[in-house]
């Protein structure tokens, strides 16, 4: 099988002019891709004409999902397909990279393994989920959430971003097509993205086979203590409620730093922070932080989350401060089937690239999809680690490699 | 002389209603005038108005500060005036003492002479600044700073909200005179004004003669990391803004607290936060503080000062960060005269009501004439502390006896 990586590289160059921000050849590239915008119609009309090029079958689902399916020779049509693939969204003056990678590598292992006449058991499709950014239906992963029936279709369809609803903007565009593509049909799902941070560089590999999805839990923390003038008010007769915010902050930095003796994957990060009123003369009364935690052990995540609430506890009874803590948004960590990590394997071993493992600490969708069938993920260099940013960039012969591994895990996946 | 709380109560209820924002009887009351609004225009006519019932000669200077002058039996109209005052603008939503209390009880001290038919060497002006609490064209002490020659007459109309030139807006309601009321030109200073803190609840007295007015520095300090995914970036590759500024945060407070072992007016305030990208699941890049540090002895503002700058050195060195630190405001600690001071106390022993002495941890308009004649101020109770909110209340018996001791302490600085 023959990775054409010219053919690739077009596909994501062409992928990449739709929504462009900046383009500072050659290689900063941004661009701003949201679900249901005119670039976002763009790009899912090259994708379909590229499948329909390669005589995928192409079908777009009611919430936009696209799925083009090849049987390859001596197949059977009505066997589960193994599907690859990802997304074509972005994030705000995104990179060109971060999603289309996945698509158009499944795309072009789909070409490489036709044109070598490989013949397997089962179909391939390849797939695009819808708006796995997030940032105006959904806070992310929408279209595999439905795919892998976490969501139903009319709770996607009813998503709103204030002004227009997730079904209104797909018909905008053309793309509200019909049924649920169920990933629970899919023998196996394979997903090459770019690793958004920088291990595979420092260790000098192509390729990332991925054991685990990190799991992620956000906390929201208000700490209230008194707003009262800063001048009049002595330090005895404060209750301040940022500097009590300030010994949380620490508390889950130190909490996080320790566990990462036992489990490397452990972060926790306070990420956002509202202070009332806000005003450099007033001792603030009310802060709002928003906690981040992830780890690939759900123990780690428990334990940070712990030592946040002791930490609160702590506070009330030291500070006089009254506090809440919520937990609006739970992920459990994901692994990866073992026959996918295998399948990679052989993949990278076939094409002669070395492979390392490593875990995602990102959410991708398929965290979704591992929810109902085997699924596995392949990790292409970032430049210095940068994503979501004009500046992400991996270079061809990375992305030609990882696709090589793709096609050969995509072809042992559909040979048996 | 005879203070009549009724005369004096029905001036602050009748000025409370300009600009009423909630109310709700007997004692919430809510009010916003800003400096140049029709509230602040039918505010400075009804003192115009009670100015001239009382004869007073009103003047109105090119920056709207309202000047009403008696010239009692017996005194030379050519002699320096004693005079007293304070302001009649709010902060959104603010009470309705902070400012009029001091305006209307120098007009009821003057009224209370006139009919007690006491003889003055000194005539006696009553005085209403402009926009004290600022927020529209300035920071605050606008119409003082102009009447201390500390900001030249051209340079305040020159301030504008930017749309409205001071100079425009005061054009619009009426109040923009001519020539430059000048503070130099007094023999002394006194005004009298809520405390808006709770050491005289606390010590169950009527009546505070304050002996400094503390100093302010503002600091303004820029924490700069790394912004970077909060997943897949490790706790040990971190450059966290937010961990950084937490420990200045808790720096202040601790630089502050200790210092009041030896200054128990140290105080220290980081009141504001700004965090980018403010994302809980992006580690903070930057973080932006803004700081107030305030004591009636430089040396304690100096020290606390210092504290935060050796605390960020520290940062940069120990946990990599960049930092910047300005401080673009600072006004000395202000003593206030002895002789103001001493016929407070006079004023105090005359009228039968115990005084303490305190500092005023608030700015106030007194600071800038402190700088041109002997100033003294006198504070009355605020409930619970409260100030700048419609809770803010002082009650009427509270507000007669403090005017008395005014009214003393005038007599007695005028009648030299």
């Amino acid at each position: 099988m023959n990775v054409d990586i010219d053919r690739l590289w077009s596909d994501l160059e062409t992928n990449g002019g739709f929504g462009a921000t900046v383009r500072d050849p050659p290689d900063r590239w941004g661009r701003t891709v949201r679900c249901g915008s005119e670039a976002n119609r763009r790009a899912r009309e090259y994708l379909v004409e590229r499948l329909e090029d390669a005589d995928l079958e192409v079908r777009v689902d009611a919430v936009g999902n696209v799925a083009g399916r090849w049987t390859p020779p001596g197949a059977d049509p009505d066997a589960d397909p193994v599907a690859a693939g990802s997304h074509l969204d972005s994030v705000p003056d995104g990179g060109i990279f971060d999603g289309p990678l996945g698509v158009y590598a499944a795309l072009e292992a789909v070409r490489a393994m036709q044109e070598a006449g490989v013949e397997l058991q089962r179909p391939i499709e390849v797939v695009s989920f819808t708006e796995e950014e997030g940032g105006r239906f959904a806070d992310g992963l929408l279209g595999s959430s439905v795919a892998a029936g976490e969501r139903s279709l009319d709770q996607a369809l009813a998503l709103s971003d204030g002004e227009t609803t997730l079904e209104e903007a797909l018909d905008v565009i053309g793309f509200r097509g019909e049924g649920r593509l169920d990933a629970a049909a899919w023998d196996a799902w394979l997903e090459l993205h770019v690793e958004q941070h920088t291990e595979l560089e420092r260790v000098g590999l192509q390729a990332g086979i991925v054991t685990d999805i990190t799991g992620i839990t956000h906390c929201t923390v208000t700490i209230t203590g008194e707003a009262n003038h800063a001048g009049t008010t002595p330090m005895a007769e404060r209750t301040d409620a940022l500097a009590a915010a300030s010994e949380l902050v620490l508390a889950v930095e130190a909490a996080a730093t320790e566990r990462t003796e036992v489990d490397e994957a452990a972060v926790g990060t306070v990420g956002s922070v509202r202070v009332e009123p806000n005003a450099t003369n007033v001792v603030p009364g009310v802060v709002e932080l928003g906690i981040d935690v992830r780890s690939v052990e759900t123990d780690s995540m428990d334990q940070v989350v712990a030592a946040c609430r002791g930490e609160l506890s702590r506070l009330e009874a030291e500070r006089g401060v009254e506090t809440t803590f919520e937990r609006p948004f739970h992920l459990e960590p994901t692994p990866m089937a073992d026959r996918c990590r295998a399948a990679l394997e052989a993949g990278a071993a076939g094409a002669g690239v070395v492979a390392t493992s490593l875990h995602s600490g990102a959410a991708h969708d398929s965290m979704h999809v591992a929810r109902v069938t085997d699924a596995g993920m392949l990790f292409a260099p970032s430049r210095d680690g940068v994503s979501h940013n004009p500046r992400e960039w991996t270079d061809p012969g990375d992305c030609a490699a990882a696709t090589r591994v793709l096609s050969g895990a995509l072809a042992k996946l559909a040979g048996v």
